[in-house]
């Protein structure tokens, strides 16, 4: 039998999140932290309603996985993430041991990849799932929201 | 007539929040972000208790910082913080667009510096400010807190 789970399913997920931040005027990225299929922390970008440059998707994420846990390691967690993370989400996964990161739509200017930032040796990496969604998301809320309002 | 109100007597702030980690059990770094000789934000590392990586004492004080000012950029503020931030500290630091950030001791390992995290081109940085002491408060809280107890 097929198996339901997989990355698209999980983000699918994300993709929400991101949808949610765009509803709320806010660059639209989302994150969703997955434990044995199960959601265990998920996030949208918040940074304009918060006046918070440190409420990213991930950072949120980040924060309830570990208070699912009780520990502020996500061993065996998959971060799941509309857009490749920045240099602050990267050092945070580098702290949390975080096992793998999934995310969709690369950013080459501000993404952890060209900016080289270090992750932990045991977290894996893999990009462009569902990228083009995320994509299309973020093209959409750069025209709609930032040159016509 | 000297000015009270120099990199010391804010380093000391700093300290004062490592001395309160410390007191908790916490890795002892403490940080404050100042705007027109004013502390605006202060955070000490709640890692631990609070079970989270995100709860580094830069994180804390620039959310304080921007709470304060209404608005996420740290525009002529300056971070005092008792150890050289990490890459997550830099990332937010980055985005912050803070002017200027005073570190105490370096950090080799996990610092922004070898680590060469993207700092904004507007920010100006300078270490070695009181090193001496948040480096032996680093020392003391490795040798009572986790080898002897």
């Amino acid at each position: 039998m097929e198996n339901p789970f997989d990355d698209t399913y999980f983000m699918k997920k994300a993709l929400m999140e991101a949808e949610a931040a765009f509803n709320k005027g806010e660059i639209p990225v989302g994150a969703v932290i997955v434990i044995d299929n199960k959601v265990i922390g998920r996030g949208h970008n918040l940074t304009e309603l918060l006046n918070d440059v440190t409420a990213h998707a991930e950072m949120q994420a980040i924060t309830a996985a570990a208070n699912f846990l009780g520990g502020k390691y996500l061993h065996n967690c998959t971060l799941y993430v509309t857009l490749e993370p920045c240099q602050m989400c990267g050092g945070a996964l580098y702290w949390s041991q975080i096992s793998n990161i999934v995310y969709g739509a690369r950013d080459q200017e501000r993404g952890f990849i060209n900016l080289q930032t270090k992750l932990h040796p045991k977290t894996s990496i893999k990009g462009g799932v569902m990228a083009d969604e995320a994509a299309a998301l973020m093209r959409r809320f750069f025209i709609e929201r930032r040159n016509l309002n």
